[in-house]
């Protein structure tokens, strides 16, 4: 019998379920709001308890938001640590589900695990190098080098990098509990919000909060790249859906950087460089199946 | 015979070569001062070709300033490119010192370099993750993840991320010539130099400078930690010549990142976080050494 794997991408706002092998074979998917602990793993646990299909359900891979602890050698390893989120604060994700379902559970996080599933099937394809960033609720970043997901201390934060904030074009403080005007604290879908007082959804196009957004996240990105001078960046996330965002980063990502970084993919093809996902929504599910894939 | 290996550490200020195997077993070096790229390279090359010792020599590393064209494939590959020191810019470092010796030649940034160096023999033991910053003339950083150095699109310029930078109480505009005001641009010994009107090392140890210095550092690092999650910092460089300015870098590094990033090496532990390196002044030029070895 095939072996088949269960992707879970738990998601500060919905958990997606999945199981298959990848984005070309997959044979049963769930999705549901992010609740208590107790109740949202419940779900989680019953959609692969009531899997019947053909495959043999091997090994489950967790994408998960965080911070999460990932040292191996920890009590807590696979657990949720210092979240904002109410009540999730230490739980323990990779515990409760390997115990209830008996079965190895692989963990990331949840830009990790995309970076992982855009690198072996998306956007990221021929590129050992590459960062995926999401910017919906929260802003978070993970990649590779080298081949290999990015951990070392414990895993990247990228959203909560510093950038510079010109409080007279932008008095608004910022809310990042931790660092006020961070990128995430200034440039998530929860400060555009609180800033315009406004869904970043419901902003028309021409809105200046588009500006502003394309400005903080060049610049966060232009970091990233004088950091870890990526092969590619793969942004997704819900404010992306606004289709003049992206040419606007791009725009201003080459400008900031204004030559200093002396690639033609920066200077003369942008658009390849910084690019949206290839797997559409799916990148965080199917980066669970691959976390999965990886090991069993 | 013995296989013994050339180092160039290529630096904007001046040149170190040495010859040997490892910083236990070095039987040649020489230090000159950064002229013209002509002048400076027949002196490299001289000081290799009167080399009449035991051990046969192999292969050279250069570990360079830049920024470095790395990539394999382009007809660029080994020169330095866009710096803004006089006379440099195009040079074909690694060609010139290829067919001058007939040796095989590899080549990386000095801060790459620095951060091999410091992995194998030096304060980056024992991890695979690990990030070496220069704080001198310039600012760059460098690193490996996964055991592997960072490459991809170019190679990490950790010193052009751009920080928060508030005019009121720093009305210097920053010396960078591409980015005004990024990292290097406030922080690095020659904007030190230019906004207090003489050398960091004439400046007495409690000259607001050294405030305002590790201000900007553990903004840059905690960029850094944020994005790569490294499982050390080595700190090298002038500017850190003053023993005052790591403590303060460290404290307020930690009171940045406040406690977000969960782990007891930055919150109880980060004296042996944010280190000096254990090869002292030779990291670069034993980097170029490690690069070699890497190699042949």
């Amino acid at each position: 019998m095939d072996k088949v794997y269960g992707g879970i991408e738990a998601g500060g706002t919905k958990f997606v379920c999945i199981i298959g092998t990848g984005p070309d074979d997959l044979c049963a998917e769930t999705v549901f709001p992010t609740t208590t602990p107790e109740e949202t793993i419940r779900q989680v646990i019953d959609f692969f308890n009531g899997y019947s299909g053909a495959g043999s359900l091997s090994t489950i891979g967790i994408a998960s938001f965080g911070p999460l602890d990932l040292d191996t050698n920890s009590p807590e390893y696979g657990h949720i640590t210092r979240t904002p989120k109410p009540g999730w604060e230490r739980t323990d994700i990779l515990g409760i589900v390997k115990s209830a379902l008996g079965l190895p559970v692989e963990i990331d996080t949840d830009v990790n695990g995309a970076a992982l599933a855009e690198h072996l099937w998306g956007a990221g394809k021929g590129t050992d190098n590459l960062v995926y960033i999401t910017i919906g609720t929260g802003i978070g970043g993970g990649g590779l080098v080298n081949g290999g997901l990015i951990h070392g201390l414990v895993h990247p934060e990228m959203g909560h990098i510093c950038i510079p904030h010109d409080r007279e074009k932008d008095p608004f403080e910022g809310c990042c509990p931790y660092h006020g005007d961070c990128l995430e604290g200034l440039a998530s879908g929860k400060a555009v919000e609180l800033r315009w007082g406004k869904p970043a959804e419901e902003l028309p196009e021409d809105h200046p909060a588009w500006e502003m957004e394309a400005h903080y996240l060049a610049l966060g990105i232009s970091n990233i790249i004088c950091t870890l001078s990526p092969g590619r960046i793969v942004t997704g996330g819900g404010l992306l859906k606004n289709p003049s965002l992206l040419p606007k980063v791009r725009e201003k990502t080459r400008e900031y950087l204004n030559g200093y970084i002396d690639s033609p993919r920066i200077t003369e093809d942008i658009d390849n460089y910084i690019v949206i996902p290839g797997l559409g929504d799916y990148s965080g599910a199917l980066g669970a199946i691959a976390l999965a894939r990886m090991s069993g």
